[in-house]
Protein backbone atom coordinates (compact mmCIF):
# COMPACT_ATOMS: atom_id res chain seq x y z
CA UNK A 1 0.00 0.00 0.00
CA UNK A 2 1.69 3.50 -1.30
CA UNK A 3 -1.21 5.63 0.35
CA UNK A 4 -1.41 7.62 3.06
CA UNK A 5 -3.50 6.60 6.39
CA UNK A 6 -6.04 9.09 5.58
CA UNK A 7 -6.37 8.57 1.75
CA UNK A 8 -6.72 4.37 3.08
CA UNK A 9 -9.31 5.61 5.66
CA UNK A 10 -11.45 7.72 3.27
CA UNK A 11 -11.34 5.06 0.37
CA UNK A 12 -12.80 2.27 2.77
CA UNK A 13 -15.51 5.11 4.03
CA UNK A 14 -16.64 5.18 0.89
CA UNK A 15 -17.49 1.55 0.60
CA UNK A 16 -20.39 1.91 2.10
CA UNK A 17 -22.15 3.97 -0.56
CA UNK A 18 -24.58 1.21 -2.39
CA UNK A 19 -22.85 0.25 -5.65
CA UNK A 20 -19.00 1.71 -5.24
CA UNK A 21 -16.46 -0.84 -5.06
CA UNK A 22 -12.62 -0.11 -4.33
CA UNK A 23 -12.15 1.33 -7.68
CA UNK A 24 -14.87 4.06 -7.49
CA UNK A 25 -13.90 4.41 -4.03
CA UNK A 26 -10.31 5.22 -5.39
CA UNK A 27 -11.47 7.47 -7.82
CA UNK A 28 -13.85 9.18 -5.67
CA UNK A 29 -11.25 10.14 -2.98
CA UNK A 30 -8.31 11.33 -5.64
CA UNK A 31 -11.17 13.12 -7.67
CA UNK A 32 -12.14 15.13 -4.41
CA UNK A 33 -8.65 15.63 -2.84
CA UNK A 34 -7.58 16.64 -6.28
CA UNK A 35 -9.91 18.50 -7.63
CA UNK A 36 -12.51 19.65 -4.95
CA UNK A 37 -11.78 19.89 -1.83
CA UNK A 38 -14.64 22.45 -0.86
CA UNK A 39 -17.24 19.55 -2.52
CA UNK A 40 -15.23 16.98 0.08
CA UNK A 41 -16.39 19.58 3.04
CA UNK A 42 -19.73 20.37 1.83
CA UNK A 43 -20.54 16.79 1.43
CA UNK A 44 -19.41 16.05 5.22
CA UNK A 45 -21.83 18.96 6.32
CA UNK A 46 -24.60 17.34 4.54
CA UNK A 47 -23.87 13.84 5.43
CA UNK A 48 -23.49 15.36 9.31
CA UNK A 49 -26.55 17.87 8.84
CA UNK A 50 -28.97 14.91 7.75
CA UNK A 51 -27.96 12.25 10.07
CA UNK A 52 -27.96 14.72 12.96
CA UNK A 53 -31.29 15.77 11.76
CA UNK A 54 -33.28 13.55 9.66
CA UNK A 55 -35.99 11.42 11.42
CA UNK A 56 -38.92 9.85 10.41
CA UNK A 57 -42.26 11.09 9.92
CA UNK A 58 -44.71 10.10 12.70
CA UNK A 59 -47.40 9.50 10.78
CA UNK A 60 -46.43 7.90 7.06
CA UNK A 61 -42.99 6.94 8.51
CA UNK A 62 -41.18 8.79 5.72
CA UNK A 63 -37.83 10.09 5.84
CA UNK A 64 -37.98 13.69 7.61
CA UNK A 65 -36.71 16.06 9.47
CA UNK A 66 -39.86 18.03 10.79
CA UNK A 67 -42.40 15.78 13.20
CA UNK A 68 -44.98 15.24 10.77
CA UNK A 69 -43.32 15.73 6.72
CA UNK A 70 -44.20 18.33 4.23
CA UNK A 71 -47.02 16.07 2.33
CA UNK A 72 -48.56 15.04 5.74
CA UNK A 73 -48.71 18.17 6.68
CA UNK A 74 -50.30 19.55 3.45
CA UNK A 75 -54.07 20.54 3.70
CA UNK A 76 -53.89 20.31 -0.24
CA UNK A 77 -53.27 16.41 -0.45
CA UNK A 78 -56.69 14.22 0.50
CA UNK A 79 -56.33 12.53 3.96
CA UNK A 80 -58.72 9.92 3.01
CA UNK A 81 -56.49 8.25 0.33
CA UNK A 82 -53.23 6.95 1.75
CA UNK A 83 -50.61 5.20 -0.85
CA UNK A 84 -48.93 2.78 0.90
CA UNK A 85 -44.98 1.99 -0.30
CA UNK A 86 -41.93 0.18 0.94
CA UNK A 87 -39.68 3.06 0.62
CA UNK A 88 -39.13 6.61 1.25
CA UNK A 89 -37.26 6.82 -2.48
CA UNK A 90 -40.66 5.19 -4.14
CA UNK A 91 -42.61 8.16 -3.03
CA UNK A 92 -40.43 10.93 -4.90
CA UNK A 93 -40.61 7.96 -7.71
CA UNK A 94 -44.45 8.43 -7.48
CA UNK A 95 -44.48 11.90 -7.34
CA UNK A 96 -42.30 12.51 -10.23
CA UNK A 97 -44.84 10.04 -12.23
CA UNK A 98 -48.09 10.44 -11.63
CA UNK A 99 -50.64 13.27 -9.83
CA UNK A 100 -51.78 11.21 -7.06
CA UNK A 101 -53.15 13.98 -4.64
CA UNK A 102 -53.49 11.27 -1.68
CA UNK A 103 -50.86 10.57 1.09
CA UNK A 104 -48.20 7.91 1.49
CA UNK A 105 -47.54 5.70 4.13
CA UNK A 106 -44.17 3.98 4.08
CA UNK A 107 -43.72 0.40 5.69
CA UNK A 108 -39.87 0.96 5.39
CA UNK A 109 -39.45 -2.82 3.99
CA UNK A 110 -41.55 -5.57 3.63
CA UNK A 111 -42.88 -8.50 5.66
CA UNK A 112 -40.12 -11.10 5.51
CA UNK A 113 -40.46 -13.46 8.40
CA UNK A 114 -36.85 -14.96 7.55
CA UNK A 115 -35.04 -11.75 8.14
CA UNK A 116 -37.55 -11.09 11.73
CA UNK A 117 -39.52 -8.75 9.35
CA UNK A 118 -43.28 -8.73 10.55
CA UNK A 119 -46.11 -6.38 10.99
CA UNK A 120 -44.03 -4.73 13.74
CA UNK A 121 -41.08 -3.74 12.45
CA UNK A 122 -43.26 -2.30 9.24
CA UNK A 123 -45.87 0.13 11.67
CA UNK A 124 -48.72 -1.92 10.87
CA UNK A 125 -50.19 -1.78 14.00
CA UNK A 126 -50.17 2.09 13.97
CA UNK A 127 -51.54 1.81 10.50
CA UNK A 128 -54.09 -0.32 11.18
CA UNK A 129 -55.58 1.64 14.61
CA UNK A 130 -55.32 4.70 11.89
CA UNK A 131 -57.69 2.30 9.53
CA UNK A 132 -60.47 2.07 12.55
CA UNK A 133 -60.29 5.51 13.02
CA UNK A 134 -62.50 5.87 10.20
CA UNK A 135 -59.99 8.59 8.67
CA UNK A 136 -58.96 6.71 5.51
CA UNK A 137 -61.48 5.66 2.78
CA UNK A 138 -59.17 4.19 0.08
CA UNK A 139 -55.64 2.50 -0.17
CA UNK A 140 -53.31 1.93 -2.72
CA UNK A 141 -51.19 -0.96 -2.60
CA UNK A 142 -47.54 0.08 -3.63
CA UNK A 143 -45.56 -2.29 -2.91
CA UNK A 144 -42.98 -4.11 -5.19
CA UNK A 145 -43.98 -6.79 -7.48
CA UNK A 146 -41.58 -9.15 -5.92
CA UNK A 147 -43.01 -12.24 -3.09
CA UNK A 148 -42.52 -10.12 -0.43
CA UNK A 149 -43.85 -7.45 -1.61
CA UNK A 150 -47.06 -9.53 -2.77
CA UNK A 151 -47.52 -10.96 0.79
CA UNK A 152 -46.87 -7.60 2.18
CA UNK A 153 -49.86 -6.29 0.14
CA UNK A 154 -52.43 -8.85 0.79
CA UNK A 155 -51.48 -8.57 4.89
CA UNK A 156 -52.48 -4.72 4.52
CA UNK A 157 -55.43 -5.21 2.27
CA UNK A 158 -56.76 -7.70 4.56
CA UNK A 159 -56.56 -5.42 7.31
CA UNK A 160 -58.29 -3.04 5.09
CA UNK A 161 -61.12 -4.92 4.21
CA UNK A 162 -61.39 -5.47 8.13
CA UNK A 163 -61.72 -1.63 8.07
CA UNK A 164 -64.21 -1.37 5.21
CA UNK A 165 -61.50 0.33 2.90
CA UNK A 166 -61.53 0.60 -0.78
CA UNK A 167 -58.31 -1.23 -1.90
CA UNK A 168 -56.62 -1.24 -5.02
CA UNK A 169 -53.25 -2.36 -6.32
CA UNK A 170 -50.96 -0.49 -8.67
CA UNK A 171 -51.16 -2.56 -12.42
CA UNK A 172 -48.39 -4.65 -12.98
CA UNK A 173 -46.94 -2.88 -15.69
CA UNK A 174 -44.13 -2.09 -13.66
CA UNK A 175 -41.86 -5.37 -14.11
CA UNK A 176 -42.10 -8.51 -11.82
CA UNK A 177 -38.82 -8.40 -9.88
CA UNK A 178 -38.25 -4.80 -10.56
CA UNK A 179 -37.40 -2.10 -8.21
CA UNK A 180 -40.43 0.81 -7.81
CA UNK A 181 -37.52 3.19 -7.28
CA UNK A 182 -35.93 3.00 -10.83
CA UNK A 183 -38.74 1.92 -13.11
CA UNK A 184 -39.07 4.78 -15.63
CA UNK A 185 -41.87 7.51 -15.53
CA UNK A 186 -44.04 6.12 -18.41
CA UNK A 187 -44.31 2.39 -17.49
CA UNK A 188 -44.93 3.75 -13.74
CA UNK A 189 -47.37 6.19 -14.86
CA UNK A 190 -49.50 3.38 -16.60
CA UNK A 191 -49.40 0.96 -13.90
CA UNK A 192 -50.43 3.78 -11.64
CA UNK A 193 -53.75 4.66 -13.64
CA UNK A 194 -54.13 1.16 -14.70
CA UNK A 195 -54.92 -0.06 -10.74
CA UNK A 196 -57.30 -2.58 -10.14
CA UNK A 197 -59.51 -4.03 -7.44
CA UNK A 198 -57.32 -6.27 -5.29
CA UNK A 199 -58.88 -9.47 -4.63
CA UNK B 1 -39.99 18.37 -4.17
CA UNK B 2 -41.33 15.76 -1.76
CA UNK B 3 -37.96 15.64 0.02
CA UNK B 4 -37.12 17.77 3.20
CA UNK B 5 -34.33 20.20 2.78
CA UNK B 6 -31.74 18.26 4.72
CA UNK B 7 -32.31 15.39 2.81
CA UNK B 8 -31.93 17.32 -0.98
CA UNK B 9 -28.72 18.96 0.34
CA UNK B 10 -27.44 15.53 1.07
CA UNK B 11 -28.76 14.57 -2.82
CA UNK B 12 -27.30 17.41 -3.97
CA UNK B 13 -23.85 17.08 -2.00
CA UNK B 14 -23.09 13.51 -3.60
CA UNK B 15 -23.78 14.82 -7.16
CA UNK B 16 -19.62 16.30 -6.55
CA UNK B 17 -18.78 12.55 -6.99
CA UNK B 18 -17.20 11.44 -10.26
CA UNK B 19 -19.93 9.27 -12.27
CA UNK B 20 -22.87 9.88 -9.76
CA UNK B 21 -25.88 11.31 -11.23
CA UNK B 22 -29.01 12.24 -9.85
CA UNK B 23 -30.31 8.33 -9.71
CA UNK B 24 -27.35 7.66 -7.92
CA UNK B 25 -27.64 10.48 -5.48
CA UNK B 26 -30.40 9.61 -4.03
CA UNK B 27 -30.20 6.09 -3.75
CA UNK B 28 -26.90 6.93 -1.75
CA UNK B 29 -28.40 9.56 0.33
CA UNK B 30 -31.06 6.67 1.14
CA UNK B 31 -29.55 4.01 1.44
CA UNK B 32 -26.89 5.58 4.32
CA UNK B 33 -30.55 7.45 6.15
CA UNK B 34 -31.85 4.35 5.85
CA UNK B 35 -29.92 1.56 6.88
CA UNK B 36 -26.03 2.60 7.78
CA UNK B 37 -25.94 5.90 9.78
CA UNK B 38 -23.03 4.89 11.13
CA UNK B 39 -21.05 4.74 7.90
CA UNK B 40 -22.85 8.01 7.02
CA UNK B 41 -20.66 9.63 10.21
CA UNK B 42 -17.47 7.77 9.59
CA UNK B 43 -17.88 9.14 6.03
CA UNK B 44 -18.11 12.43 6.89
CA UNK B 45 -15.18 12.20 9.51
CA UNK B 46 -12.79 10.66 6.98
CA UNK B 47 -13.65 13.01 4.46
CA UNK B 48 -13.08 16.19 7.15
CA UNK B 49 -10.31 14.58 7.91
CA UNK B 50 -8.31 13.87 4.40
CA UNK B 51 -9.59 17.44 3.58
CA UNK B 52 -7.65 18.93 7.16
CA UNK B 53 -4.43 16.34 7.00
CA UNK B 54 -3.59 15.39 3.60
CA UNK B 55 -1.44 18.17 1.31
CA UNK B 56 1.64 16.90 -0.93
CA UNK B 57 4.60 15.57 -0.99
CA UNK B 58 7.13 17.85 -1.24
CA UNK B 59 9.41 15.62 -3.04
CA UNK B 60 7.12 13.96 -5.65
CA UNK B 61 4.06 15.98 -4.99
CA UNK B 62 1.32 12.92 -4.76
CA UNK B 63 -0.98 13.10 -1.76
CA UNK B 64 0.69 12.46 1.31
CA UNK B 65 -0.02 13.94 4.89
CA UNK B 66 3.42 13.89 6.01
CA UNK B 67 5.72 15.90 4.44
CA UNK B 68 7.53 13.63 2.31
CA UNK B 69 5.52 10.78 1.55
CA UNK B 70 6.34 7.28 2.55
CA UNK B 71 7.67 6.11 -1.17
CA UNK B 72 9.92 9.04 -1.18
CA UNK B 73 11.27 8.26 2.13
CA UNK B 74 11.97 4.65 1.74
CA UNK B 75 15.33 4.00 1.45
CA UNK B 76 14.84 0.95 -0.07
CA UNK B 77 13.47 2.33 -3.27
CA UNK B 78 16.27 3.27 -5.80
CA UNK B 79 16.95 7.48 -5.72
CA UNK B 80 18.31 7.02 -9.28
CA UNK B 81 15.44 5.76 -11.52
CA UNK B 82 12.13 8.19 -11.52
CA UNK B 83 8.82 7.68 -12.84
CA UNK B 84 6.95 10.63 -14.09
CA UNK B 85 3.03 10.01 -13.75
CA UNK B 86 -0.09 12.07 -14.44
CA UNK B 87 -1.84 11.31 -11.11
CA UNK B 88 -1.06 10.13 -7.44
CA UNK B 89 -3.72 7.32 -8.40
CA UNK B 90 -1.32 6.15 -11.32
CA UNK B 91 1.09 5.26 -8.89
CA UNK B 92 -1.20 2.82 -7.11
CA UNK B 93 -2.34 1.00 -10.54
CA UNK B 94 1.97 1.21 -11.45
CA UNK B 95 2.71 -0.11 -7.40
CA UNK B 96 0.16 -2.67 -8.32
CA UNK B 97 0.75 -4.14 -11.89
CA UNK B 98 5.06 -4.28 -11.33
CA UNK B 99 7.86 -4.51 -9.48
CA UNK B 100 9.14 -1.31 -9.89
CA UNK B 101 11.62 -0.06 -7.01
CA UNK B 102 12.48 3.57 -8.19
CA UNK B 103 10.32 6.62 -7.20
CA UNK B 104 7.75 8.77 -8.92
CA UNK B 105 7.05 12.05 -9.88
CA UNK B 106 3.36 13.22 -9.92
CA UNK B 107 2.47 16.21 -12.47
CA UNK B 108 -0.75 16.27 -10.96
CA UNK B 109 -1.54 16.78 -15.19
CA UNK B 110 -0.17 17.64 -18.23
CA UNK B 111 0.87 20.09 -20.46
CA UNK B 112 -2.37 22.03 -22.02
CA UNK B 113 -1.84 25.48 -22.79
CA UNK B 114 -5.36 25.72 -23.67
CA UNK B 115 -6.36 25.27 -20.30
CA UNK B 116 -3.59 27.64 -18.69
CA UNK B 117 -1.60 24.52 -17.39
CA UNK B 118 1.70 24.80 -18.61
CA UNK B 119 5.49 23.80 -17.20
CA UNK B 120 5.13 25.55 -13.63
CA UNK B 121 1.74 24.36 -12.61
CA UNK B 122 3.10 21.04 -13.22
CA UNK B 123 6.01 21.51 -10.93
CA UNK B 124 8.50 20.87 -13.99
CA UNK B 125 11.11 24.06 -12.70
CA UNK B 126 11.16 21.17 -9.68
CA UNK B 127 11.79 18.37 -11.74
CA UNK B 128 14.67 20.48 -13.27
CA UNK B 129 16.40 21.37 -10.39
CA UNK B 130 16.62 17.91 -9.42
CA UNK B 131 17.48 16.63 -12.86
CA UNK B 132 20.77 19.20 -12.30
CA UNK B 133 21.70 18.22 -9.37
CA UNK B 134 22.41 14.83 -10.87
CA UNK B 135 20.50 12.62 -8.66
CA UNK B 136 18.65 11.22 -11.25
CA UNK B 137 20.21 8.77 -13.41
CA UNK B 138 17.23 7.25 -15.41
CA UNK B 139 13.54 8.32 -15.86
CA UNK B 140 10.89 6.06 -17.14
CA UNK B 141 7.96 8.59 -18.93
CA UNK B 142 4.47 6.78 -17.76
CA UNK B 143 1.99 9.44 -18.63
CA UNK B 144 -1.31 9.18 -20.59
CA UNK B 145 -1.35 7.76 -24.37
CA UNK B 146 -3.34 10.94 -24.76
CA UNK B 147 -2.18 14.16 -27.23
CA UNK B 148 -1.22 16.38 -24.13
CA UNK B 149 0.12 13.11 -22.23
CA UNK B 150 2.71 12.47 -25.01
CA UNK B 151 3.45 16.27 -25.18
CA UNK B 152 4.25 16.04 -21.59
CA UNK B 153 6.42 13.07 -22.28
CA UNK B 154 8.18 14.85 -24.98
CA UNK B 155 8.83 18.32 -23.03
CA UNK B 156 10.57 15.98 -19.97
CA UNK B 157 12.05 14.04 -22.23
CA UNK B 158 13.76 17.26 -23.45
CA UNK B 159 14.92 17.96 -19.87
CA UNK B 160 16.24 15.24 -18.81
CA UNK B 161 18.34 15.04 -21.67
CA UNK B 162 20.17 18.04 -21.08
CA UNK B 163 20.88 16.85 -18.02
CA UNK B 164 22.27 13.02 -19.78
CA UNK B 165 19.69 11.43 -17.72
CA UNK B 166 18.69 8.32 -19.68
CA UNK B 167 14.63 8.50 -20.84
CA UNK B 168 12.56 5.56 -21.15
CA UNK B 169 8.68 5.41 -22.27
CA UNK B 170 6.08 2.51 -21.13
CA UNK B 171 5.16 0.76 -24.12
CA UNK B 172 2.15 1.72 -26.33
CA UNK B 173 0.45 -1.61 -25.02
CA UNK B 174 -2.06 0.76 -23.52
CA UNK B 175 -4.49 1.44 -25.28
CA UNK B 176 -4.26 4.47 -26.67
CA UNK B 177 -6.73 7.93 -25.63
CA UNK B 178 -7.31 5.15 -22.53
CA UNK B 179 -6.91 6.49 -19.06
CA UNK B 180 -3.38 4.76 -17.08
CA UNK B 181 -5.99 4.30 -13.78
CA UNK B 182 -8.24 1.96 -15.32
CA UNK B 183 -6.03 -0.17 -17.31
CA UNK B 184 -5.95 -3.97 -16.37
CA UNK B 185 -2.76 -5.29 -14.24
CA UNK B 186 -1.67 -7.09 -17.29
CA UNK B 187 -1.55 -4.64 -19.87
CA UNK B 188 -0.30 -2.68 -17.25
CA UNK B 189 2.74 -4.81 -16.30
CA UNK B 190 3.35 -6.05 -20.08
CA UNK B 191 3.51 -1.90 -20.93
CA UNK B 192 5.66 -1.58 -18.40
CA UNK B 193 8.13 -3.98 -18.63
CA UNK B 194 8.26 -3.81 -22.79
CA UNK B 195 8.84 -0.10 -22.20
CA UNK B 196 11.57 1.27 -25.22
CA UNK B 197 14.12 4.58 -25.37
CA UNK B 198 12.42 7.30 -26.16
CA UNK B 199 12.96 9.10 -28.92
Amino acid sequence: MVQSPLVRELIEAFRCLPGVGPKSAQRMTYALLQRDRGGAQQLARALDAAVEGVGECEQCRTLSETAVCGLCASDRRDAGVLCIVENPADIQALEDATDYRGRYFVLKGRLSPLDGIGPAELGLEVLEARFNRGEVREIILATNPTVEGEATAQYVAEMARGADIRVSRIAHGVPLGGDLEYVDSGTLSHAFAGRSNYE
